[in-house]
């Protein structure tokens, strides 16, 4: 939910019963304490803030070229040339500041996206009382998440949106590592015995049902709120989002990495998953360029919106009565798991 | 589950109070109506003869030639030369004399895969009493089906087994229109005013469970009775299916149709999903060939073993057993709703 939630929509569903999320992964480390410390001041309930675990190479020259030369064709259409595109990195992966930060704040959760970061500092983590998350979208990463010492595993099914959490088994183009939700979530409960978050197509008290019944202690829930009143998505965006004729697809163009949003003319003009494209999270300053390029002439070209595969349950509602209405089901069955966004 | 069981498994799902299912795809009509006939004369249970629903175009000689050219490392290992690769189809679509067949023996329902016989046809086959079931794996499907009068829609999540079922979404390479049953099936439910049978992943009760959460009112079980001792494989095969060190992966290289199997070294070799291979069924053709001349060497090169996402549940025990450990589950939540494997 990076970039497309702040603080607003974490406390909005912490006030309704929910576990509110702060995803960090795109802010400064200001920000992240200020978001962090906000929260703090405003609720007593436990709430997660989210890093990315990502290890950075910076490219080559070469790999540069490689990339632009994909784009190439865009770049001339819109008086872009290759040699002037930004090449800096558009998201920051957990660091020692990022520890010391959460060593003196102590949010209740945190949580990782790409796997853990080193072992002494998870450690510290655990030890100032902090719990701990990591998604797994693999048998073997929930295996290495629970051999690690994780408090939870989140399950993600391919049906999720936004960036594929993979780590160990996802190298190259072939995604076919990656397993559907039903797939997925019951093998994970029984390779692990640490509780299972299930995260991928849950829109609704049905999808909540059945991933409990799949054996999730709790469901973890990103698309169905982006419409929401506290999203920080644009008008644009929106309007992606509500059109429902487009089916989403997994593609590394966007940022390096695999990632689920509503299919684009450029993931079909050049396919979804591209050897060409930089490493993560490189490739966005590209096409950041491109999008402030077509922008400037009244364009939404190159606009990319994260989605999960089902959006029909997303409506322009508060967070706070939308996770009130989807976990009226746990009320109903007398579970004690909760409904996280 | 075409070649991998005929009317013993069907009896055996019958007799545990499921709805057992000829698949007559690869059959002949002589063999398909000795199945049916041997199904009336042992049970008074509803089953199910499911139906390719195919559009038949022969290939072209420079389809085979460049099909054949994506094989020519192997053929060449193996001695074998493209000219003399057999070039028939393995797969027989539904036809005006299956249709006399069913209208009279009169099966009591009759499953299409690949969409639907026309219309008259099928008029003929509901006026004589017959409940018809289609394959959808997109909501553009399903609204399909429904409006060309099935009697229920069966939902095929991207974690499914076999042939994927697309027949209106997935021209070329493209998989991306395919959802997982997390987002497939309640969507499904909501566009559709008939039954759905979910399919795809579902391998315990707690699957079982899921999908009625999710809407279905029944759900459709292949993989996890390919182990079962009605099942037909060979040892060879069985050996594929429990080294669960292996994913699955959807292709096209052995059919000329995606179909989900565990992956093979010609997946990870051509990739799995190819332009070069030629139409349905007509690709099998060539990889039997293949097959046979690496059997001869002692070899189970080329071999390929159609799986969903899960097969951790798969266990050599009767079908009958088997079913009645799944639907056990309903008895317990005293819902009418059924097993089908």
């Amino acid at each position: 939910m990076s970039g497309a939630q702040d603080e607003r929509m974490a406390l909005a569903v912490c006030r309704a019963g929910g576990i509110g999320s702060l995803p960090a992964g795109m802010l400064s480390l200001a920000e992240t304490a200020r978001q962090i410390r906000w929260m703090q001041a405003h609720t007593q309930a436990p709430f997660n803030v989210n890093f990315f675990c990502h290890s950075v190479t910076p490219p080559t020259a070469a790999e540069f070229d490689a990339w632009h030369q994909l784009l190439q064709k865009h770049l001339v259409r819109y008086g872009l040339d290759a040699a002037d595109l930004p090449r800096h990195a558009t998201r920051f992966p957990f660091s020692s500041e990022h520890l010391e930060l959460l060593l003196q704040l102590r949010p209740p959760i945190v949580s990782f996206h790409y796997g853990l970061p080193q072992d002494d500092w998870l450690r510290a983590l655990k030890q100032a009382g902090m719990t701990i998350w990591s998604s797994a979208t693999t048998l073997a990463e929930a295996r290495f998440l629970a051999a690690h010492g994780v408090d939870a595993v989140i399950a993600q099914g391919f049906e999720a949106g936004g960036h594929r959490g993979c780590f160990l088994d996802c190298e190259g183009l072939d995604l076919s590592s990656q397993l559907g939700l039903f797939a997925l979530l019951p093998q994970v409960v029984d390779a692990v015995n640490v509780p299972v978050i299930a995260a991928g197509g849950i829109v609704d008290q049905r999808g909540i049902r059945a991933a409990l019944a799949l054996g999730a202690q709790a469901v973890q829930m990103g698309t169905v709120y982006l419409l929401c009143d506290e999203s920080l998505l644009s008008e644009e965006k929106r309007k992606i989002l509500e059109n429902q004729e487009m089916h989403t697809q997994v593609s590394n163009l966007y940022s390096g990495r695999p990632a689920r949003g509503v299919q684009t003319d450029l993931m079909r003009e050049l396919g979804a998953m591209r050897a060409e494209v930089v490493a993560f999270p490189y490739a966005s300053a590209a096409i950041h360029a491109l999008q402030q390029a077509a922008a400037a002439t009244g364009s939404t070209e190159f606009l990319v919106q994260w989605s999960g595969e089902n959006r029909s349950a997303c409506r322009r509602v508060s967070a706070e009565t939308l996770t009130r209405a989807l976990s009226a089901c746990l009320r109903d069955t007398h579970t004690d798991s909760g409904c996280m966004a």
